[in-house]
């Protein structure tokens, strides 16, 4: 008798590759797909060791999971667990780690693998960046923002009391597996924090995309694997060919920031508390779209419709209310600018942006000239939910 | 009337690339010529502002005179100073500093020149490696040691309390500036301590080289030009061709470390202190070509020729009578290490080296196994001056 065979639990749905030459790495992306991680990590890195970096919270919902995959590939396996939040994100948690290391023996041959979000990864990636001058890297996301986004790129850094991520490097992992079942254990408000950088992708890279975004957002926050999955293979896919052809960020990988030099101030004027990034980043594309309207870059209706997908992921659109002068010493304040200028990213239509070499005080005119322009709405509440 | 010009204080007397693609940088090489620093930087940087990082003794000698070239040449100036000493080169200092920096306004812009030994140069190129992930580096090296070695190659780093250089990075300077007047600042001790590193290029590399060491070493340690500025430029190339070869210490560059295996088990054992880095490489070199000959690699005769140099150059060359066991421990806790087996050099002759993979106990048998084959005198004073 035959039957319909279901794929089994833990088959790699898509595969990409970062083409970065001899650093080249995969991106794997599944479902439920623990059992293969130790041997994809195996596959990607010299040696037999491996030093898992994780947060508490996360490291008890997957870490076991995880060590027995890597075990049963025969790696050797230590276990290392940080703070949850930011406040793990700084220098001191590097030497704490570093000498964890030691105290373990981990030699050049160590791999250093994240387990957890953008700080894990972020923090997990600076340690592999300069222990012992630099060891291999894996990166395990498992927030949607971090699948999406900070896994892919090699950006690694932490923060310091004036400012985050203002010590970092450029170093590039040997293998990111991301799997969309860790999402069931996200907070809803944190998964749409999430969506807002693929809309971004969508929305500086691909019209197409953001029509299929557009046709079920709803979906996708649900987690519904047929839509969720091509969306975070898409935003990956586009995240991997910006930083395939600008891997330090001298041109084109600047477009990433779009919504990122309002959003960066916004972060900063709430001190980093109540505003996840994806919420202010979405305040910030909001401003910027509005702002490409004004300046006549984009046609007059493409702040409506990108507006209009944010809202419907339950992502806030307006700016919190500060002074004119706190939002420019912000903007100056941040670390992208070079001299006077900013590189301000506006939209010149869905799917297609561009830079703009603009003072903090043409990104921010007065309400006035902004209002004439753009319409953009300020809100006395705050914009986030 | 016609008179015989001499050359005036200050020219360039020799200029150098090290030829890393996109990364190359010139190492010039002069005798009294600040003058010139503030271009020369200016010609190799973008923007126009500098951070100096200095430590205080030599900050004093020569700060005002780098200062005052950089402002001529247009740079804006910020002026960080660090304690004297190995001390410095930790975590601490690297936030302390980058803290500074971003009170003082520094941005991507902002060049890092680092005045000073080797910890400055350490110390201020992990900042410049990581600061904003990754800032331009110019190395002003005030000694032997650091003009010959640590200033060429681009590895920086700082040491965790568990040993040296466990966090670091590999950032290329964009410039080094080598004004060999500084040295008549440094104390004999360390301008023997630099020819260590010296006599290891030539050792490892060029036998021609080697040659023209052992007719002058005496008048290279009484600084005179005539000897100095070639042995100084010979062991810069030498650095240099190593590192273009293999930036990243993946093979090549290995030969490198010449000397260093045991001469890292000496400092670690005599806890950084009473031993100059360049005479614990002494000593092992000593060790190192003895037991090269032991095992067969080069011919009798050799060991005597290198040691030879090194006396005369006022080196020792006895290793201090720890036990064998603290030894091996000391061996097997060295970075370089890869699984069980060490990448220990040895010299085939004189100008020639490569690695064999061995087991810390082939590298340190017992004692009596050792003689027979070599000789090494271990002498219950210690082996430093």
């Amino acid at each position: 008798m035959k039957s319909h065979q279901r794929k089994p639990p833990g088959r790699r749905a898509a595969q990409l590759r970062v083409a970065l030459g001899e650093r080249a790495y995969p991106i794997e992306i599944g479902m439920g797909c623990w059992a293969g991680l130790g041997e994809a990590v195996a596959r990607c890195v010299p040696g037999r060791r491996a030093a898992l970096v994780t947060a508490h919270r996360v490291g008890r919902l997957y870490g076991s999971a995880v060590v027995h995959s890597l075990r049963a590939a025969g790696f050797r396996v230590d276990v290392f667990s940080v703070s949850d939040g930011d406040i793990a994100k700084n220098l001191g948690q590097v030497e704490r780690l570093c000498r964890a290391l030691v105290a373990a023996g981990s030699d050049r041959e160590t791999s250093i693998v994240a387990l957890g979000g953008g700080v894990v990864g972020d923090l997990a990636g600076f340690v592999a960046a300069t222990y012992l001058r630099g060891v291999s890297f894996v990166q395990v996301p498992t927030t949607l923002l971090a699948m999406v986004d900070a896994s892919v790129g090699g950006k690694v850094g932490v923060n310091l009391p004036e400012g985050k991520n203002l010590l970092g490097a450029f170093h590039q992992p040997r293998l990111v597996w991301i799997d969309l079942a860790t999402l069931s254990s996200l907070p809803l408000r944190q998964r749409r924090a999430g969506f807002a950088e693929i809309a971004k992708a969508a929305a500086i890279w691909d019209a197409a995309f953001f029509q299929r975004l557009e046709s079920d957002v709803e979906g996708l926050l649900a987690l519904d694997p047929a839509v969720l999955l091509p969306a975070v293979r898409r935003a990956c896919e586009i995240k991997a060919e910006v930083v395939r052809r600008d891997e330090r960020e001298a041109g084109l990988r600047m477009l990433l920031n779009f919504g990122h030099t309002l959003g960066h101030a916004v972060e900063k004027l709430m001190r980093y508390r109540k505003v996840l990034h994806g919420e202010a980043v979405a305040m910030g594309m909001a401003y910027a779209v509005h702002r490409s309207e004004a300046l006549g870059c984009a046609p007059l209706g493409t702040a409506e419709r990108l507006i209009a997908l944010l809202q419907r992921a339950g992502l806030p659109s307006t700016l919190p209310d500060f002074p004119r002068q706190a939002y420019l010493a912000a903007i100056r304040a941040d670390k992208k600018r070079r001299a006077s200028h900013v590189h301000f990213v506006v939209l010149r239509r869905i799917g297609r942006a561009q830079t703009l070499p603009l003072t903090p005080a043409q990104i921010f005119p007065p309400l006035g000239r902004r209002k004439s322009a753009g319409g953009v709405r300020r809100s006395g509440r705050g914009a986030h939910r």
